[in-house]
Protein backbone atom coordinates (compact mmCIF):
# COMPACT_ATOMS: atom_id res chain seq x y z
CA UNK A 1 0.00 0.00 0.00
CA UNK A 2 1.23 3.47 -0.98
CA UNK A 3 0.69 5.68 1.97
CA UNK A 4 1.13 9.29 1.21
CA UNK A 5 3.21 12.33 3.52
CA UNK A 6 0.30 13.57 3.81
CA UNK A 7 -1.78 10.73 5.09
CA UNK A 8 1.64 10.20 7.53
CA UNK A 9 0.99 13.52 8.77
CA UNK A 10 -2.07 13.59 9.68
CA UNK A 11 -1.95 10.28 11.22
CA UNK A 12 0.81 11.50 13.54
CA UNK A 13 -1.17 15.25 14.31
CA UNK A 14 -4.31 12.87 15.03
CA UNK A 15 -2.81 11.25 17.38
CA UNK A 16 -1.01 14.34 19.12
CA UNK A 17 -4.33 15.40 19.66
CA UNK A 18 -5.66 12.28 21.01
CA UNK A 19 -2.70 12.02 23.45
CA UNK A 20 -4.35 15.52 24.38
CA UNK A 21 -7.72 14.60 25.18
CA UNK A 22 -6.56 11.77 27.22
CA UNK A 23 -4.68 13.89 29.42
CA UNK A 24 -8.05 15.76 29.52
CA UNK A 25 -9.70 13.14 31.02
CA UNK A 26 -11.69 11.85 27.87
CA UNK A 27 -12.10 8.07 26.65
CA UNK A 28 -14.04 8.75 23.80
CA UNK A 29 -13.86 10.77 20.54
CA UNK A 30 -16.00 11.23 17.50
CA UNK A 31 -14.36 11.82 14.20
CA UNK A 32 -15.68 15.06 14.04
CA UNK A 33 -14.21 16.11 17.41
CA UNK A 34 -10.93 15.28 15.33
CA UNK A 35 -11.89 16.83 12.40
CA UNK A 36 -12.33 19.93 14.07
CA UNK A 37 -9.20 20.56 15.80
CA UNK A 38 -6.75 18.97 13.16
CA UNK A 39 -8.32 20.91 10.06
CA UNK A 40 -9.43 17.79 8.39
CA UNK A 41 -13.09 16.80 7.21
CA UNK A 42 -14.75 14.29 8.90
CA UNK A 43 -15.32 12.03 6.00
CA UNK A 44 -11.44 12.61 5.77
CA UNK A 45 -10.45 11.25 9.53
CA UNK A 46 -12.75 8.11 9.19
CA UNK A 47 -10.87 7.65 5.55
CA UNK A 48 -7.45 8.01 7.27
CA UNK A 49 -8.36 5.59 10.48
CA UNK A 50 -9.55 3.06 7.31
CA UNK A 51 -6.03 3.36 6.16
CA UNK A 52 -4.59 1.99 9.32
CA UNK A 53 -6.91 -0.47 9.80
CA UNK A 54 -8.92 0.82 12.60
CA UNK A 55 -12.35 -0.37 12.80
CA UNK A 56 -13.70 1.48 15.80
CA UNK A 57 -17.93 2.36 16.53
CA UNK A 58 -18.11 5.78 14.44
CA UNK A 59 -21.80 5.90 15.89
CA UNK A 60 -20.70 6.14 19.40
CA UNK A 61 -17.20 7.41 19.07
CA UNK A 62 -14.08 5.74 19.04
CA UNK A 63 -12.32 4.91 22.55
CA UNK A 64 -9.02 7.35 22.77
CA UNK A 65 -6.99 4.59 23.55
CA UNK A 66 -7.54 2.16 21.31
CA UNK A 67 -6.87 4.64 18.62
CA UNK A 68 -3.73 5.82 20.00
CA UNK A 69 -2.71 1.89 19.78
CA UNK A 70 -3.63 1.37 16.12
CA UNK A 71 -2.14 4.32 15.36
CA UNK A 72 1.26 3.81 16.79
CA UNK A 73 1.21 -0.13 15.20
CA UNK A 74 0.68 1.70 12.51
CA UNK A 75 3.44 4.21 12.43
CA UNK A 76 6.14 3.42 14.56
CA UNK A 77 8.48 0.42 14.80
CA UNK A 78 7.57 -1.72 17.25
CA UNK A 79 11.03 -2.01 18.60
CA UNK A 80 11.55 1.77 17.94
CA UNK A 81 13.91 3.24 15.67
CA UNK A 82 17.22 5.00 17.05
CA UNK A 83 17.87 9.02 15.69
CA UNK A 84 21.18 11.25 15.36
CA UNK A 85 21.97 14.41 15.27
CA UNK A 86 24.29 15.69 13.46
CA UNK A 87 25.97 19.30 14.55
CA UNK A 88 25.35 20.42 17.81
CA UNK A 89 25.01 24.49 17.24
CA UNK A 90 22.40 26.40 18.29
CA UNK A 91 19.63 24.90 16.66
CA UNK A 92 21.10 21.08 17.42
CA UNK A 93 20.77 21.91 21.11
CA UNK A 94 17.59 23.35 21.00
CA UNK A 95 16.57 20.45 18.78
CA UNK A 96 18.32 17.96 21.67
CA UNK A 97 16.19 19.70 24.32
CA UNK A 98 13.04 19.67 22.82
CA UNK A 99 12.64 15.60 21.91
CA UNK A 100 14.29 14.70 25.43
CA UNK A 101 12.71 12.51 26.64
CA UNK A 102 9.48 12.92 24.14
CA UNK A 103 9.36 9.92 22.12
CA UNK A 104 10.45 6.83 23.59
CA UNK A 105 10.02 5.00 20.33
CA UNK A 106 12.34 7.95 18.43
CA UNK A 107 14.79 8.67 20.30
CA UNK A 108 17.65 10.44 20.03
CA UNK A 109 20.42 8.04 20.85
CA UNK A 110 23.70 10.16 19.99
CA UNK A 111 24.77 13.52 18.73
CA UNK A 112 28.13 14.14 16.66
CA UNK A 113 30.08 17.25 16.03
CA UNK A 114 33.37 18.24 14.67
CA UNK A 115 34.33 20.61 17.46
CA UNK A 116 37.06 19.60 19.77
CA UNK A 117 34.40 21.44 22.71
CA UNK A 118 31.31 19.79 21.95
CA UNK A 119 32.41 16.22 22.20
CA UNK A 120 32.64 13.58 24.32
CA UNK A 121 30.13 15.15 26.79
CA UNK A 122 26.29 14.82 27.45
CA UNK A 123 24.24 17.59 26.37
CA UNK A 124 20.59 17.64 26.84
CA UNK A 125 20.68 14.04 28.16
CA UNK A 126 22.52 12.46 24.67
CA UNK A 127 25.90 12.07 24.10
CA UNK A 128 28.21 14.00 21.86
CA UNK A 129 30.88 11.85 20.01
CA UNK A 130 33.79 13.38 17.44
CA UNK A 131 32.12 13.08 13.63
CA UNK A 132 34.80 10.36 12.37
CA UNK A 133 33.84 7.83 15.33
CA UNK A 134 29.86 8.32 12.95
CA UNK A 135 30.44 5.33 11.52
CA UNK A 136 31.42 2.97 13.97
CA UNK A 137 28.34 4.37 16.53
CA UNK A 138 25.46 4.19 13.75
CA UNK A 139 26.15 0.67 13.19
CA UNK A 140 26.44 -0.23 17.32
CA UNK A 141 23.31 1.44 18.24
CA UNK A 142 21.47 0.45 14.48
CA UNK A 143 20.81 4.05 13.42
CA UNK A 144 18.44 4.66 10.81
CA UNK A 145 17.32 8.42 11.11
CA UNK A 146 19.41 11.53 10.93
CA UNK A 147 18.62 15.38 11.61
CA UNK A 148 21.08 17.36 9.87
CA UNK A 149 21.67 21.20 11.61
CA UNK A 150 25.71 21.29 10.53
CA UNK A 151 26.44 24.59 8.78
CA UNK A 152 25.35 24.50 4.61
CA UNK A 153 29.09 23.51 3.24
CA UNK A 154 29.65 20.60 5.28
CA UNK A 155 25.84 19.32 4.68
CA UNK A 156 26.52 17.50 1.77
CA UNK A 157 29.42 15.54 2.66
CA UNK A 158 27.65 14.69 6.60
CA UNK A 159 24.84 13.72 4.57
CA UNK A 160 26.68 11.11 2.37
CA UNK A 161 28.05 9.50 5.91
CA UNK A 162 24.91 9.37 7.34
CA UNK A 163 23.41 7.13 3.99
CA UNK A 164 26.18 5.45 3.92
CA UNK A 165 26.67 3.81 7.24
CA UNK A 166 22.55 3.18 7.31
CA UNK A 167 20.26 5.98 8.08
CA UNK A 168 17.27 5.98 5.46
CA UNK A 169 15.80 8.88 6.49
CA UNK A 170 17.11 12.51 7.06
CA UNK A 171 15.39 15.64 8.22
CA UNK A 172 17.54 18.39 6.81
CA UNK A 173 17.94 21.76 8.32
CA UNK A 174 20.54 22.95 6.17
CA UNK A 175 19.69 25.71 3.72
CA UNK A 176 21.35 22.54 1.06
CA UNK A 177 19.20 20.35 -1.69
CA UNK A 178 20.89 17.10 -1.02
CA UNK A 179 22.33 14.68 -3.24
CA UNK A 180 21.43 11.56 -2.22
CA UNK A 181 20.69 7.80 -3.40
CA UNK A 182 17.05 7.29 -3.65
CA UNK A 183 16.54 5.06 -0.78
CA UNK A 184 16.74 7.58 1.51
CA UNK A 185 14.42 10.05 2.09
CA UNK A 186 15.09 13.83 2.39
CA UNK A 187 12.72 16.15 4.58
CA UNK A 188 14.00 19.61 3.97
CA UNK A 189 13.35 22.31 6.58
CA UNK A 190 14.56 25.79 5.71
CA UNK A 191 13.80 27.98 8.05
CA UNK A 192 14.67 31.38 6.89
CA UNK A 193 12.58 30.63 3.64
CA UNK A 194 9.46 29.57 5.78
CA UNK A 195 9.77 33.04 7.29
CA UNK A 196 10.20 34.43 3.81
CA UNK A 197 7.07 32.82 2.70
CA UNK A 198 4.86 33.83 6.10
CA UNK A 199 6.13 37.65 5.69
CA UNK A 200 5.31 37.58 1.64
CA UNK A 201 1.38 36.05 2.50
CA UNK A 202 1.41 38.37 5.79
CA UNK A 203 2.23 41.30 3.53
CA UNK A 204 -0.64 40.36 0.74
CA UNK A 205 -3.40 39.49 3.32
CA UNK A 206 -5.21 37.60 0.58
CA UNK A 207 -8.68 36.99 2.74
CA UNK A 208 -9.48 34.14 1.40
CA UNK A 209 -5.77 32.05 1.17
CA UNK A 210 -5.16 28.48 2.40
CA UNK A 211 -3.56 27.92 5.07
CA UNK A 212 0.26 26.57 5.09
CA UNK A 213 0.26 23.05 4.74
CA UNK A 214 1.66 21.73 7.97
CA UNK A 215 5.68 21.18 7.68
CA UNK B 1 -2.29 37.66 -9.56
CA UNK B 2 -2.47 34.79 -7.54
CA UNK B 3 0.57 33.26 -6.01
CA UNK B 4 1.13 29.82 -4.92
CA UNK B 5 2.68 28.82 -1.92
CA UNK B 6 5.13 26.66 -3.78
CA UNK B 7 6.42 29.39 -6.00
CA UNK B 8 7.32 30.96 -3.48
CA UNK B 9 8.89 28.82 -2.01
CA UNK B 10 10.87 28.26 -5.05
CA UNK B 11 11.86 31.75 -5.65
CA UNK B 12 13.13 31.98 -1.76
CA UNK B 13 15.37 28.65 -2.46
CA UNK B 14 16.42 30.35 -5.87
CA UNK B 15 17.49 33.68 -4.31
CA UNK B 16 19.07 31.10 -1.39
CA UNK B 17 21.53 29.48 -4.33
CA UNK B 18 21.77 32.54 -6.33
CA UNK B 19 23.76 33.95 -2.66
CA UNK B 20 25.99 31.04 -2.75
CA UNK B 21 26.94 31.17 -6.40
CA UNK B 22 27.75 35.18 -5.66
CA UNK B 23 30.08 33.97 -2.77
CA UNK B 24 31.91 31.98 -4.88
CA UNK B 25 32.40 34.31 -7.21
CA UNK B 26 30.34 33.72 -10.53
CA UNK B 27 28.26 36.20 -12.53
CA UNK B 28 26.18 34.47 -14.60
CA UNK B 29 23.77 31.04 -14.52
CA UNK B 30 21.35 29.43 -16.52
CA UNK B 31 17.98 28.19 -15.96
CA UNK B 32 19.49 24.43 -15.92
CA UNK B 33 21.98 25.37 -13.00
CA UNK B 34 19.79 26.99 -10.43
CA UNK B 35 17.19 23.86 -11.73
CA UNK B 36 19.89 21.45 -10.74
CA UNK B 37 20.40 22.99 -7.51
CA UNK B 38 17.15 23.22 -6.77
CA UNK B 39 15.01 20.07 -8.07
CA UNK B 40 12.70 22.14 -9.98
CA UNK B 41 13.39 21.51 -13.67
CA UNK B 42 15.01 24.14 -16.00
CA UNK B 43 10.99 25.05 -17.74
CA UNK B 44 9.45 25.18 -14.35
CA UNK B 45 12.82 28.06 -13.76
CA UNK B 46 11.76 30.21 -15.83
CA UNK B 47 8.30 29.83 -15.63
CA UNK B 48 9.04 31.30 -12.33
CA UNK B 49 10.98 34.10 -13.15
CA UNK B 50 8.54 35.19 -16.04
CA UNK B 51 5.92 35.09 -12.89
CA UNK B 52 7.91 38.09 -10.92
CA UNK B 53 8.48 39.80 -14.55
CA UNK B 54 12.08 39.10 -14.65
CA UNK B 55 12.99 39.21 -18.71
CA UNK B 56 16.45 38.35 -18.68
CA UNK B 57 18.64 36.71 -21.84
CA UNK B 58 18.10 32.78 -21.10
CA UNK B 59 20.67 32.10 -23.84
CA UNK B 60 23.71 33.34 -22.23
CA UNK B 61 22.32 32.93 -19.10
CA UNK B 62 21.29 35.39 -16.42
CA UNK B 63 23.14 37.93 -14.74
CA UNK B 64 23.08 36.92 -10.74
CA UNK B 65 23.23 40.03 -9.61
CA UNK B 66 20.03 41.46 -11.60
CA UNK B 67 18.21 37.86 -10.54
CA UNK B 68 18.55 38.53 -6.71
CA UNK B 69 17.35 42.22 -6.97
CA UNK B 70 14.49 41.19 -8.76
CA UNK B 71 13.65 37.95 -6.73
CA UNK B 72 13.79 40.79 -3.74
CA UNK B 73 11.46 43.42 -5.51
CA UNK B 74 9.27 40.36 -5.89
CA UNK B 75 9.52 38.68 -2.47
CA UNK B 76 10.66 41.48 -0.01
CA UNK B 77 8.66 44.48 1.29
CA UNK B 78 10.98 47.61 0.15
CA UNK B 79 10.88 48.84 3.95
CA UNK B 80 11.05 45.69 5.61
CA UNK B 81 8.79 44.27 7.86
CA UNK B 82 9.43 43.60 11.38
CA UNK B 83 8.99 40.08 13.27
CA UNK B 84 8.34 39.66 16.81
CA UNK B 85 9.51 35.79 18.49
CA UNK B 86 7.01 34.99 21.22
CA UNK B 87 8.52 32.16 23.83
CA UNK B 88 11.60 32.13 24.64
CA UNK B 89 12.41 28.45 25.43
CA UNK B 90 15.17 26.77 23.70
CA UNK B 91 13.57 26.60 20.71
CA UNK B 92 13.20 30.48 20.47
CA UNK B 93 16.41 31.09 21.38
CA UNK B 94 18.21 28.75 18.70
CA UNK B 95 15.40 30.72 16.33
CA UNK B 96 16.89 34.13 18.15
CA UNK B 97 20.43 32.83 17.25
CA UNK B 98 20.07 31.54 13.95
CA UNK B 99 18.38 34.72 12.27
CA UNK B 100 20.12 36.90 14.17
CA UNK B 101 21.81 39.61 11.12
CA UNK B 102 20.54 37.10 8.25
CA UNK B 103 18.06 39.40 6.69
CA UNK B 104 18.09 42.98 7.11
CA UNK B 105 14.37 43.29 5.57
CA UNK B 106 12.98 41.09 7.88
CA UNK B 107 14.32 41.46 11.49
CA UNK B 108 13.31 40.08 14.61
CA UNK B 109 12.83 43.31 16.36
CA UNK B 110 11.63 41.98 19.42
CA UNK B 111 11.06 39.10 21.42
CA UNK B 112 8.43 38.07 24.62
CA UNK B 113 8.04 35.89 27.04
CA UNK B 114 6.13 36.11 30.93
CA UNK B 115 8.99 34.16 32.59
CA UNK B 116 10.21 37.14 34.84
CA UNK B 117 13.97 36.49 35.06
CA UNK B 118 13.90 36.30 30.52
CA UNK B 119 12.46 38.97 30.35
CA UNK B 120 14.26 42.86 30.17
CA UNK B 121 17.42 41.82 28.66
CA UNK B 122 18.87 41.42 25.41
CA UNK B 123 19.34 37.32 23.83
CA UNK B 124 21.27 36.87 20.73
CA UNK B 125 20.86 40.59 20.22
CA UNK B 126 17.40 40.84 20.64
CA UNK B 127 15.58 42.57 23.58
CA UNK B 128 12.38 40.28 25.22
CA UNK B 129 9.67 42.37 26.45
CA UNK B 130 6.41 40.96 29.31
CA UNK B 131 4.15 39.78 27.35
CA UNK B 132 1.98 42.53 28.50
CA UNK B 133 3.67 44.74 26.55
CA UNK B 134 2.79 43.44 23.70
CA UNK B 135 0.27 45.52 22.09
CA UNK B 136 2.06 48.64 22.54
CA UNK B 137 5.31 47.73 21.26
CA UNK B 138 3.42 45.69 18.17
CA UNK B 139 2.13 48.92 16.96
CA UNK B 140 4.94 51.13 17.86
CA UNK B 141 7.49 48.66 16.08
CA UNK B 142 5.24 48.30 13.17
CA UNK B 143 5.08 44.15 13.74
CA UNK B 144 3.54 42.06 11.33
CA UNK B 145 4.66 38.70 11.04
CA UNK B 146 5.17 36.91 14.58
CA UNK B 147 7.49 33.56 15.16
CA UNK B 148 4.98 30.86 17.84
CA UNK B 149 7.41 29.10 20.36
CA UNK B 150 5.44 29.03 23.36
CA UNK B 151 3.92 25.77 25.12
CA UNK B 152 0.85 24.42 23.34
CA UNK B 153 -1.66 25.14 26.18
CA UNK B 154 -0.90 28.93 25.62
CA UNK B 155 -0.34 28.97 21.60
CA UNK B 156 -3.65 30.05 21.10
CA UNK B 157 -4.18 32.80 23.50
CA UNK B 158 -0.87 34.12 22.41
CA UNK B 159 -1.91 34.22 18.51
CA UNK B 160 -4.99 35.53 19.70
CA UNK B 161 -2.88 38.86 20.96
CA UNK B 162 -1.05 38.64 17.96
CA UNK B 163 -3.65 38.87 15.50
CA UNK B 164 -5.71 41.37 17.35
CA UNK B 165 -2.45 43.43 17.73
CA UNK B 166 -1.66 43.64 13.37
CA UNK B 167 -0.08 40.44 13.17
CA UNK B 168 -0.71 38.71 9.65
CA UNK B 169 1.25 35.82 9.91
CA UNK B 170 2.51 33.30 11.99
CA UNK B 171 5.23 30.86 11.71
CA UNK B 172 3.89 28.48 14.31
CA UNK B 173 6.07 25.68 16.41
CA UNK B 174 3.32 25.00 18.91
CA UNK B 175 1.43 21.35 18.29
CA UNK B 176 -1.58 23.23 18.31
CA UNK B 177 -4.09 24.28 15.36
CA UNK B 178 -4.70 27.64 15.67
CA UNK B 179 -7.90 29.17 14.92
CA UNK B 180 -7.77 33.02 13.56
CA UNK B 181 -9.37 35.27 11.59
CA UNK B 182 -8.66 34.43 7.85
CA UNK B 183 -6.57 37.30 7.27
CA UNK B 184 -3.86 36.24 8.99
CA UNK B 185 -1.98 33.25 7.22
CA UNK B 186 -0.91 30.74 9.53
CA UNK B 187 2.26 28.38 8.97
CA UNK B 188 2.91 25.19 11.09
CA UNK B 189 5.71 23.38 11.69
CA UNK B 190 5.73 20.67 14.00
CA UNK B 191 9.19 19.49 14.52
CA UNK B 192 8.15 15.88 16.45
CA UNK B 193 5.24 15.01 13.47
CA UNK B 194 7.83 15.94 10.89
CA UNK B 195 10.51 13.17 12.29
CA UNK B 196 7.80 10.71 12.70
CA UNK B 197 7.08 11.05 9.33
CA UNK B 198 10.88 10.36 7.93
CA UNK B 199 10.96 7.72 10.21
CA UNK B 200 8.30 6.34 8.84
CA UNK B 201 9.68 6.51 4.98
CA UNK B 202 13.01 5.72 6.52
CA UNK B 203 11.30 2.04 7.59
CA UNK B 204 9.57 2.11 4.71
CA UNK B 205 12.31 2.43 2.12
CA UNK B 206 10.35 2.70 -0.97
CA UNK B 207 12.92 3.28 -3.60
CA UNK B 208 10.94 5.54 -5.96
CA UNK B 209 10.10 7.26 -3.06
CA UNK B 210 9.47 11.17 -3.36
CA UNK B 211 11.27 13.40 -1.46
CA UNK B 212 9.11 15.27 0.91
CA UNK B 213 8.16 18.89 -0.53
CA UNK B 214 10.30 21.56 1.02
CA UNK B 215 8.51 22.73 4.75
Amino acid sequence: MNISDKTIGRLSLYRRLLYRFTAEGRTNVYSHQIAAMSGATPAQVRRDLMVIGYSGSPNRGYRIDDLISSIGEFLDDPSGQNVTLVGVGNLGRAILAYFAGRRPKLAIVAAFDIVPDKVNRTIHGCHCYPMEEFPAIAKRENITVGILTVPADVAQSAAQMLAESGVRGILNFAPVVLTLPPTVYVQDVDMVMTLERVAYFARKNIPDMKRGTQL
